[in-house]
């Protein structure tokens, strides 16, 4: 993370402190006199891949910045029961008043990437990209997309305003493809692709003659998307979405799309088991 | 809920329409015309409970007030699979602008209703109550503990300073439980109950003596946890966590305890899902 | 105070700079050269107790923290005319710029201090708290409430949503006390402790018997408040309120009870006399 | 008030609605059915001038906007012990978690206002006007220097930016009365008044040969007042201030001056008793 | 605009206000009695585009919503001396109030529609769009942007996130445009079109076996960016971009390009000349 | 600029940045690696006054504090083309992200500063002082007169609450420029001087008689102006206005007046050609 996204992640930590401390700690502040001092380290309890660091850092720097955190590990790392992520020491009170809302977002954030990197490994050497949604916990859109880069996926559009992706409403409103992908060529920025949803190989054709940057290729049964996919061959990306998971996504990607867009890797969000021991 | 309550709504709907319309909506915009209408239909797609509906009006009280949302059911009705949410009609450039937050919102939120229902019918009739925690996802707290309410649990404290847990931290650093209490009743407003921490009977023991309101029974065996219920019996509320899933539920329930709080219900949410279909 | 009250301090101060300076100190700016210096004194000019020092360090910080904040006396020090609370020195401009927001800080938050300090001091060695009120100026109820602190006294509920306390139209609402304890046991979080506000001895019995945590006295007479106590004894704290003043204090505490609430320590607050003296 | 004065009414009411009720009035919402309805009234304890009205309105406003509030008495009505203020009908739940911050409003506000009052009536038929200071508690600077107009009274300078008023250390950093004049008006802009502040007849002198508009007479006796005044005529405005007090304005009044500020109008309020009176 | 555009003007028009009326306008409340009411025209006084109605509206729908606004022209109207724009109605003081604020957004937007439609005209029948940059007034990009939609001229990137753009830096720091290409495309959002900026027509070569979407054309003599999009056929979208002016862009336009860029479009305002004159 | 102005202006900074660069420079984060440094100059390229340094400085604390900002020129220093501004060094990806807010500003606020500059150039000598007015970009108004005091322009008002104007609508709605004046007396607060619009000489008599202690001569021709300079002489102050340019502003001044309003230095801003060249 450069300095400019740190501070999109301290805006946030602010706010998760403030929701959590509320008018303050009363049970650190009532039972644990203001010099003691402590060391903890966050350790993982399961395996999977580390995403949240700097939000970690984050709390600690807003609590008490004399707390000393000691990073072992950045975001990215293959994380396994038992690894240290980092220790943390200084007064008592703040280490303790920090400590669950810099495990919910480091279980949080470690669930999304351990996720995608999961869905990464299952399509490896196919060239096949791993691709997020619009399908995100409100308010952590960019932060959740953050971590499915962590993962080594990538990302779709970050919101309605940074690509044209016309659905079939938008077709049906503008009366066929060919005259909505016309429309969005007129009206749309320039600088953004068009991507088409479809669903037959008929729509495809369709998308295709209309000049499709991009066509998504919806629920498509395995026989109909390789077609698709060769019929596309060099004039526009093919995104596969609908019935991906763990078990379907390796033939889905050997079909040959270029992507494939997972919803779950965001919307249902499995936190990592990550705990904060104290020495 | 209530207006008050509503403006909260209010505020994090905006904020999510924000995150996701970014400077506008460049496909609707650009393929629809601004008169055209339509219709949709917001529709369960799996069994479970409602909850999110105020959100989902929020979100076109925000894009187009002259949008007609019609709700056919309210939060905490129960849903299967093809049941009618709500109709959506008015303007189709709003109402597809505003398809996916409402949606983002809908299904996390009935996502902790459905799994909070599941744990308090399992309870049901052992006199325990389910009850949440603080592992919630950061900026989601007040709405999600809406949510589990909705699935009939009961919250626990909203942050840290509406009640008084102490841990184990909290009690090494005090010296021990009888002082930790004795300093949180000296220091701590007196109209919050003060919980402890144990994990076993001596300690269960220690937390009555120094008169603990209720008792935070961790990972405790059965056979422990209801030794320690007995010993409780008027003296305190006993509440029970760790290594609670829908398998070992009713047996912990059974063992007597008055609370069980469950971790999983909000910091690993598994959107439930509900559709938008177009007439 | 710890870090993160530190930015709380930091946010009304900001908010108090901006509401006083405008768009510039036009007088410092166009009387004053840039780089003229100065020293003054933050001094006493009265009797009373000391509070508010973190704001007027964070004045400075905000106009220039290169000006040189020396603190004398600490928070809940025993202030006398003629002693130095803080020494300042640095740039002229700023100096002057801050004088008002940092002395209407220490004056007001000094004058709840005190007038605590009065009330607590009356009732040493009774066993009796000080305790203040939701009766604050909006906008500073932590603020205030630190300083009630800072003046010996206790905190009550901070808000209506950390502490049940059932007044008389609540009794009404719910059809008696019995019935508005039970629903509160049923539908309150169960870490927050339960009050019950009564006027006359069949309503302490009946609290105690609906088994509140606490009993507020209203305007009881000192001779039934006392009887009040003695029913209470072992089940509930006793909680004095109304026609509390200098005068009156001392008997009630002698009464027996475990609190007494003042609204006057922060609803009618005289500011304690400080001024900054320049050199 | 007008429709932009209602804007940062509005404002500072959701403020302090959210100090207060933080994520919910847990008593009011426990205990009492939500379609359970109530009649209250907002009556004078004590005699006094009313101001805040507007406030009371804004809280119902947000919580609850089918709350019928029927005003009886408009801010700047004479109030008496008994008189009713306004009253309010609606759904118990909102009108019991409003009380609170009404009544806060209400009362310091009218207790500005009743003051200012006081000391505009004591200098009834002097030609003196009574004017405010910058000693405000922070946050309401706008709010109370409406309730002192609200009193009779009118505003001196809101902040630094709307006034030049050189004091001592000013004059000391510039060299003398005259070039600080001097800089003021070659630098400051030029709509703003010039004041300047003097202890002796010699200061006098010094300040209307610079051309001061306005002269601050501070703590002078009435002798030398008297003549300052005289030495002024028809070249400045004099405004005394300094040992200003109920015993002592009409005197000062009568030296002649044109204004009196008070301090304490505003940075020592004593909250005017009114009550929410259920029916 | 649409609703949710207009939450967005809302929130300018809402600063700016408050940056023009800080505690009030002094004048119009002490000179004008609050019910005298008047009635007043926006007229044009210079020929040109109108721009910024929906911002007149919300001046005074914030102000005082009983005015009465009667819209006589829409965004986009051609306007000449003389022609009435809007007539409000209502009470004096918040008309007067809110002249300055409307004026300045109307005049400023207009200023920028104006020009872009000379512009857009000056290219007339080419096929050329003419699209703004991202020197825009801080602040106030998006309603700069819409203004240049009003006067018939296409948006480029809104911002950084909604577009590749790669240019001279971007190159030296990949090792050439093919690396820099191919990174883009590698680590980029998929939904974004590539565009590289190219002086010679070997970086026009180069871009166009990179497999670059768009080509800046920057600073080309008219001779060679004939050749450059002779050469882009069919492959890449040709935009050109510097020395820009009425003068020169009809001759760029007709050697073909597809887009123009014109900083000075939003850069360097030229306010139209717009009046509020009063019956 | 003192430390208090730099928070404003890093407040407008960290907007900027945010509407500039969304969720991400994509192109300097897909092509720059992280560890590429570089260096870069901003260079005036064309002939004017520099305003801004501040501006410049706080977009590269903004994206990276690591950044060494060395600044060879200050604000107001006078610019010819090639002058080196100030050199900026470090990471590659935040100096390019940064690039265009930090332009944008500069060349807008060298733009006012510099024609102010021409306009106080133009009256050297006549004892006139150039001042704006609050025909300023929305957002954008302390900023600017800041430009103009850089340029060495004086400010008139901030806004409608420092300074009394009564024009043409007050005066009617008031019943003449007496009984206008009077109520401004009357009600404004007294630190204010009261200025009143005039067209004739007539009006001019009557202000005069009234007490106005500035007078804007609207629109006068010149001999009117000195008519009406010559009969304010050392009773207020005169303001010429209207018809102001470069090519009248001199014979303006030498008609005697004290200051000369020029809405044109703010609100039609060309921005100063400035730009960020690349070792």
């Amino acid at each position: 993370m450069n300095d400019w996204q740190l501070r999109e992640v301290d805006r946030l930590v602010a706010a998760a402190l403030a929701e959590d401390l509320g008018f303050g700690d009363v049970t650190s502040l009532s039972t644990i006199p203001p010099e003691t001092t402590g060391r903890a380290t966050f350790q993982a309890k399961d395996t999977g891949v580390l995403a949240g660091v700097p939000l970690l850092e984050s709390v600690y720097r807003h609590l008490d910045p004399a707390i000393r955190v000691e990073v072992h590990l950045a975001d990215g790392a293959a994380l396994a029961p038992g690894m240290t992520i980092a220790t943390v020491e200084g007064r008592a009170q703040p280490l303790l008043s920090g400590e669950r809302v810099a495990l919910n977002f480091l279980q949080f954030l470690s669930g999304i990437a351990t996720r995608t990197a999961r869905f990464v490994r299952l399509v490896d050497g196919t060239g096949a990209r791993i691709v997020d949604t619009r399908k995100t916990v409100p308010g952590l859109r960019a932060l959740s997309k953050y971590a499915v880069r962590v993962g080594g996926g990538h990302n779709h559009r970050f919101g309605l305003s940074d690509g044209v992706l016309i659905k079939d409403n938008h077709i049906r409103a503008a009366g066929g493809i060919g005259p909505a992908v016309a429309r969005a060529r007129e009206a749309a920025p320039h600088m953004l692709r068009v991507e088409v949803e479809t669903e037959t190989l008929a729509q495809v054709e369709e998308a295709l003659a209309a000049g499709a940057d991009v066509l998504l290729l919806d629920n498509m049964p395995l026989e109909r998307l390789r077609e698709a996919v060769a019929r596309c061959q060099g004039q526009a990306l093919c995104e596969a979405s609908g019935g991906v998971n763990e078990a379907t996504v390796r033939a889905i990607a050997e079909a040959g799309v270029d992507l494939i867009s997972v919803g779950a890797l965001t919307h249902s969000v499995t936190a990592l088991d990550i705990s904060l021991d104290w020495d």
